[in-house]
């Protein structure tokens, strides 16, 4: 109770400094409720966010065989170099806020060169294909669990943003959708990297098999296990060891989301500290976020994943903190307040 | 004919440039077509944003004496003060991002002290109320334009934000807007800073009284001196002029949008250099930037002015200026293109 007391004490605390800034009450509208988040989530009325870490989760799927996506498994490590390269949007966008990159290769098929930057936490090279079976025994799961455990212990900071590349893994993420929400497949399946009718038609007939071949694997980590990528199982780890520790994460589109999902299952507190950076143009990702009760901050249309869309709405987070710690208040500024 | 056709074949080279960068195809959506747009408003496929202005214009309403607003028209001096001071939410917002600031007073109800970041170009202490008469005479009207022409050609850089401070200044955008658009008063004007229901129906009562005063007064400029305020007049004079020097401008909110209506009203190619920052929670906006054919780039219920909408949106006008400039091309990364 004692921590009860003091979450809302300190809520209370941080809605009486944002009242008393120099603005109509509410009128900074959603980050005012980001600021109140964050300040929860670090504990403190003055929250900062220190040496923000943008990990990019790479791995490669067995079910990619099967023509779910309109790019072929190579891509995955051809955009690992572009990350390291510093070409790729994700690359681009975390030097323009001074993000670290890490990348890390949690079961991409394809052997690396070790290089600052990357870190190696491979468990196969690619899951297997899961219409067939698992996409990964329960072994490995708890292997790529344990590895994002690791990796957020080795990273300093106070803030995890979540990023992620493996060509099929839209498919992966559906159909972890379709096992914890529910919902039928087309409700949660979409095109991806920019699948055309026959192409999604396709990768619907393809996830539909896999759901088909093993439809009693609801519970969250087995579900992982049954359908879930390398990619998706390390981030999981990532997730819970940043919220034991009480980071922000913050999630970009819908693979992350799907690991989030399960982190929440498995404890759900996890959800209070991560930040939804946007909804994406993913089909299935603004149903999940509804059913996790999440306000995303941008909706630019964007279905790029690789963090693309947890780096652009990272000022705003900075902002959120800001106003919190710099804005003066009607006292302070000598401003009348209302006079009704 | 020479310039439309270099602006239609620059549109095709951004379009190339994007399209294989290494993405699929339109997967940053928004930022895709707003680096377009600021290719195109700034001339070049590698476009650079260069000393951003964050300015903020300044006026008292006489139509605050009708108790539109719920905050005395004090506030416009004192928050003018407050910008100064480094303590309100622009100025927060805008030493975050680097934006210069400079807070004009068009014609506040005070005498300031000058001072460095202040410019002084009061037309009269406060429009008349619109009421009883004009806002304002032509010959005001037009000084205040020409103040705000003179303003712009004396800042330096390549982008002007839009800002602005006035007690009773959502009044003011809300009859421009029923003026400009034909729409009933009820569909243009908000709340404001957050009035409650009588309050609310005392501003409509207040509102139709002094459209009604003057029904004919249907032209832009007509409109401006009948019903608008020595800010959004200043305003419309920037905008014309940063539009003239093929700037880019930021546009804010409810009121900036009034100025921004004008100004396209009288030359419609202002309309290629604005981006519009954020649809605010003042419930007309959204209908006038629909009427206006405006996509914003943000949508947090903000509703607070000052040019923190725009503010919070230009790191996203920074990445559009990255994506292209920096993101490697397929062909550059060695990334394999689509399967299909």
């Amino acid at each position: 109770m004692t921590e009860l007391h003091s979450t809302s004490d300190l809520a209370a605390r941080v809605r009486h400094l944002l009242d008393n800034k120099t603005k109509p009450l509410g009128a900074l509208g959603r980050l005012e409720s980001l600021a109140l988040q964050l300040a929860l989530a670090l504990g403190s009325t003055a929250p900062r966010l220190e040496s923000p870490q943008m990990v990019v989760f790479a791995a490669d799927h067995g079910i990619a065989q099967r023509g779910v996506s309109a790019y072929p498994s190579d891509v995955t490590w051809q955009m690992v170099e572009n990350f390291l390269a510093g070409g790729a949007a994700v690359a681009v966008l975390a030097r323009q806020h001074g993000l670290a990159l890490t990348v890390v290769d949690c079961g991409v098929r394809h052997i690396f060169a070790p290089r600052s930057g990357l870190v190696l936490a491979k468990v196969a090279p690619g899951s297997a294909d899961s219409t067939q079976g698992p996409a990964m025994s329960a072994a490995q799961r708890d292997e790529a669990i344990a590895n994002g455990r690791k990796l957020v212990q080795s990273l300093p900071g106070n803030a995890l943003l979540l990023g992620e590349m493996g060509i099929g893994n839209t498919s992966a993420a559906a159909l972890l959708m379709a096992r914890l929400t529910g919902l039928a497949i087309e409700e949660c399946a979409g095109r991806g990297t920019g699948l055309d009718d026959a192409g999604f038609a396709r990768k619907l007939d393809v996830l539909r098999a896999a759901l088909q071949r093993a439809p009693s694997a609801a519970a969250p980590l087995e579900a992982l296990a049954d359908l879930g990528g390398f990619e998706i199982a390390t981030m999981v780890g990532a997730i819970l060891e940043a919220a034991r520790h009480k980071r922000v994460v913050v999630v970009d589109g819908f693979i992350c989301t799907a690991a989030v999902a399960i982190a929440a299952a498995l404890e759900p507190q996890v959800l209070a500290q991560c930040v939804f950076a946007h909804c994406s143009a993913e089909s299935g990702h603004a149903r999940w976020l509804r059913t996790l009760g999440a306000q995303p901050l941008l909706d630019l249309g964007l279905r790029l994943g690789e963090g693309s869309g947890g780096a652009l709405a990272w000022p705003l987070l900075e902002s959120a903190c800001r106003i919190l710690d710099e804005m003066a208040s009607f006292a302070s500024a000598g401003v009348s307040t209302r006079s009704d």
